[in-house]
């Protein structure tokens, strides 16, 4: 029986991790730097799947989850943030050709939302939509049981549903969407703004601000805090309520790092998401909720790709 | 070779066709008024269906197009507007007691969806979205050669995307939902605040205004009307962009009656899509059009239906 190989990519680090044929229990798992001084991203990334590469066993295939816009069909790494050099990379032919089996790749949110679905808080539902809310705002969604990939593999970008058409300016050149309202810097940019129109609070003297510490403060009780994630949980309750619309999902899950602070927007999103529904049949037996496997999230998402299940 | 029923019931008329086997060419139409001052519309169902049965041949099943949300997999019809009766009225099983062959409903938007895929100007598309603009705004989705239901069968509400939170109140109860905005008695609606604070326009003395005669007065080159017809475009436009997120279709095919007037509306749907995508790979190869078919979509789609296509 053949092992497989799954590889989550981040601008920050990278993790491959190697599994048996028929379960989710990792072999092995190494987890380095994507940066470095003198290797390029790509090697230390071929370097990272041999040092996890079973000894004395077939690989069956690879699969990676890449971070930014990917065309899935094509194996193509369109761009990714942080690794600048990464513009129209065909990644799977090119690990593919380097270690002889089948490698596909994925976007990182909807990969995250294939592993939510097989292994986490989606188990046993067909049509699960997962939002990951950290530093951007990520979306992947399930419809009958398979991942929705759209013409160019570029569906479900729900960081990008316009909220306040007049609102913030978001990283896509685009005024209000979802992500300039909600993701982790931009919680910590109301904050400031808030701080530096004499809002009176325990984070006045820190800088920069930063979600986690918003959070801090919000759990310790400070009120400007606390208001800054509940305004967060608004907005992206009033996305969840036209995600609703679109999709008709049975299950909500919420992931990335902002999710960790789940306890303090999950009330106001769960409230706006109620307010702005059309029609009570999109609540009966709804589930909204955070993800469960964390850091994992990514890397069985890439497993679930590997084995072709989707 | 057994022939199919395909249905389209709508709140005015209903209509009912009877097709061969393998092709989509009727052999028999018959259309009558859904409202009677003795029969219900049940009952004129029932007899339409029997004026369009095939004397001598076999009915292999009967496909029917519903207005208003319906349950598809257990072939409910939730609620239709103008047939007050029919509250979670279970049509399949009813028609299929009554003439013992199979029976299966779906909404009429996302049916139409359906046809255009098969049989009109989305042929040969794997990723499609349909927008229907009438009395109402409906929409539908086929990602994949499948038509996206969810959970309930109640995904693609497109009408119901928020394009301005402030905006108008929408027919579902909430506010500055697309259909609020753009559908045709939202045209008329704006056209008549504008003539009621004093705008100079060949409709001043008009009363009621319709987006029919909005759609006239324009083509003689009414400004006002024009600019009803443009900003209806715009906000068409800024949802469709967001679909573009949500779903990375091929294709968007605006249906409907006030599709009849596209060429006062396209340019402006275009350029505010345009304006509004997040990034230009949702473009390459987009087609964005009017429907094709006509009065014909909803009996078509059913007739896809009723032939398990989906």
């Amino acid at each position: 029986m053949a092992a497989y190989i799954a590889v989550d990519i981040g601008g920050t680090s990278m993790r491959a991790a190697c599994y048996p044929a028929r379960s989710h229990k990792q072999l092995k798992l190494v987890k380095i730097a994507t940066q470095h001084p003198t290797e390029s991203p790509y090697d230390r990334l071929v370097n990272l799947i041999t040092r996890v590469w079973p000894s004395g066993e077939t690989v069956a295939a690879i699969g990676a989850a890449a971070p930014g816009p990917v065309d899935p069909y094509q194996g193509i790494v369109l761009s990714a943030p942080n690794i600048p050099s990464w513009i129209n990379l065909p990644l799977a032919s090119l690990l593919q050709a380097h270690f002889g089996v089948p490698a596909c790749i994925g976007n990182d949110a909807n990969l995250a939302a294939l592993g939510e679905w097989k292994y986490g808080a989606g188990k046993g539902h067909r049509h699960l939509v997962y939002l990951t809310i950290s530093t951007g705002i990520g979306g992947g969604v399930i419809m009958d049981n398979h991942l929705l990939l759209g013409y160019h593999g570029l569906a479900a970008e729900l960081g990008h549903i316009t909220v306040e058409p007049d609102g913030p300016l978001c990283g896509c050149g685009q005024h209000g969407h979802l992500e300039a309202l909600a993701s982790g810097p931009s919680i910590a940019r109301w904050v400031e703004a808030e701080l530096s129109q004499g809002a009176v609070s325990s984070l006045s003297a820190v800088k920069p601000v930063t979600a986690k510490l918003v959070a801090e403060a919000a759990r310790q009780g400070d009120a400007l805090a606390a208001c800054a994630f509940a305004r967060a949980g608004e907005f992206i309750g009033r996305a969840v309520a036209d995600i609703l619309h679109m999709y008709n999902p049975s299950i909500v899950i919420i992931g990335g790092g902002v999710s960790l602070s789940g306890e303090l927007f999950m009330k106001s999103l769960r409230e706006e998401m109620r307010h702005h529904v059309m029609d009570a049949h999109y609540l009966d037996h709804l589930t909204v909720t955070t993800a469960a496997l964390g850091d994992e999230t990514g890397l069985l998402g890439a497993l679930v790709l590997a084995r072709g299940l989707n």
